[in-house]
């Protein structure tokens, strides 16, 4: 029973695959939200349960919001990872502290979906994903600082540049978002899905890059 | 610390064990619809319980039921990605998308197992399993499109027509079990397991082929 | 973004990660049948805590037993599958169905919990392990049937023997205790740690084998 | 479908995986504590909402709490399969009983959460952290006195009187908090964060050292 796998492999890949599991099970959990309504058979109509499912789409709305925003930090946790080829102490932790924002998300996406007409809970909400995207950015210059140690010897300066930019979509969009949901917390909803578009507008990839990253 | 292991093959990996949990845990998370009646020592006979396990019929089928769709959604995810060798973020997206269709599923299913009587319901539910096979069939189709540079170099034109057509057994049964169910929802039930049979009507396996897909 | 890892290998992984994905939740869920008492700060007594926790002694004695047989069957997962290097669709879908009666487990393991005090509850119960044993049982026997190709070349028929023979133990030691809780529930708690004995009794390690399984 | 993978390598990577998705459930299952208030939009007001949400501020540090020391378990269990590297049935069912101690925290976790002002529940809790650390020491002296068949070959002396020495911190750290709490529940709770001075006291890296553990 001896194992002809490399210790130190399994370790990096152990780091990885402990955060996805947390970014799976934190966006699996985001569906138990919706709690489904039930009507006895006596006084059962299709029409007052479709009726009570109509109550269920803000609910919806938040579930599906929410998915999209814990994936795109996924993916964020990814593509850093691709130039992270080497860990230590001090980038565990700083992962560890980033899972934390994470595991924390189904709590004001909760809230806010109970309270969906509250300026309090959107703060919470879109203040909960920037604190996410501030967690990874601490990860990332970390690795940053200590780049011949942690990151792999082929990742570019370009590459690294891009990365860096590109992290501040999600807190710059979300602070945006907490600004505006002072005036109506629709502004602020609907401030969240230009995240994609702010990342461009930080650095944008030249064609030539887009292999790379 | 460092890592041995290839980064570009650890990414790839990470797609497909985050695409594991999360059916893994929608898969699990099935059994919680399914709780436990309790009676008080001082009332307690065993008929008494076993009467009310009795009325737990229903959901204990749906349990079954949609345990083996959810298992049939992961083996056609499993299928896939047997083919697709390499990545790029246009497949993130495309996959991300296919997961909130399964991790959607345990909402029409208590839905469905609280109201097991309503056409709406029915179709809230067979509707969100057609949408997940919906959503492996864009996945699947925009890996072909870029065959060149997604799909392994072993895979035969034979191999990919067979799983494109088999693709559609689930939306088709989905959309005629959505029907019968409009005139009575045992009738929609019944048609739901009807998928490997049509799976094999729109491309039967011919022998020697059995070994690829 | 290519992968230079086999497809082949990958495939063979997933089927199992994404079993060791459910043992985890389902071992791992059991202890939220533990619901932590609350009294109000006002009306707060340490003694009627601890009065309280001690009411919960029959539930916790539950949480560990399913630990440590849900454990069990995924040693037994984990042993067949160190034997088996090769896959298809008909081990697949075995694979699913044992996966099936593994999820259900944390159902019975809530109602005897819930109704510790009644047969109808521990026969579930204990039919419940057996009947995810038999699902191993009949995995395992599809395999050794199809033994060429797959299960490793380099496994012996004593090893094949030795798994054969010991996977009885728990659907014996089931059926004994289902028996046995007819005539009291307790009866029937106590028989199940047998089950180690019983393996050993149906096929004994030799010292020169207790290497390979 | 033939698996190129060595089986061997697969089987250790399984126990690995099969703790951190244990890990991972367990880390992320402690944000469920937290139970969004609401507030009927009709009765709605901002500060009746923040009034709430200050309530929940010793809930809140009990999560970020019970996260950093689930955290801490999990990189000392990282830590002691860097330089294990064989295993037998002996260490997976250390391994399972490590589990148990894992998987058993939401409940205390819970229950100190729900009467933060109880010595009873704040002693469980300190308790299950230090019986969860005594599990790993427990296993990693399996391995050791196993040390030619278990760890790998690389492991210095130096590195295991490390890892030996620095594995008392919880046990020593827990025990100091059961006692303080009997003065005053606070006491206690200041005690815990002393764990990671408390591991330098009892083995401090040398420099030189740093790199290995």
């Amino acid at each position: 029973m001896n194992n002809s796998h490399e210790n130190t492999a399994l370790s990096f890949e152990r780091i990885l695959f402990f955060s996805d599991a947390v970014f799976a099970i934190v966006i699996t959990l985001l569906v138990l939200e919706l709690k489904p309504p039930h009507i006895d058979r006596a006084d059962f109509s299709e029409s007052a349960l479709q009726h009570e499912l109509l109550g269920l789409v803000p609910k919806l709305l938040g579930f599906v919001y929410s998915f999209f925003i814990v994936g795109m930090l996924w993916i964020e946790h990814h593509r850093v990872f691709r130039f992270i080829g080497h860990w230590d102490f001090g980038l565990i932790w700083r992962n560890l502290l980033f899972l934390l924002f994470v595991a924390f998300i189904p709590f004001p996406t909760a809230l806010f979906s109970e309270n969906y007409y509250s300026k309090t809970a959107f703060i919470l909400y879109a203040g909960s994903f920037g604190l996410a995207a501030l967690g990874k950015i601490f990860l990332w210059r970390y690795a940053v600082a200590k780049r011949g140690e942690l990151i792999t010897d082929e990742t570019s300066d370009e590459t690294i540049k891009q990365i860096t930019m590109r992290s501040w979509a999600v807190p710059i969009v979300c602070v945006a978002a907490m600004g505006l949901s002072l005036v109506a917390v629709a502004f602020g909803g609907l401030t969240l899905p230009l995240i994609p578009l702010v990342a461009n507008l930080l650095y944008k990839r030249r064609p030539d890059a887009e292999a790379e990253a």
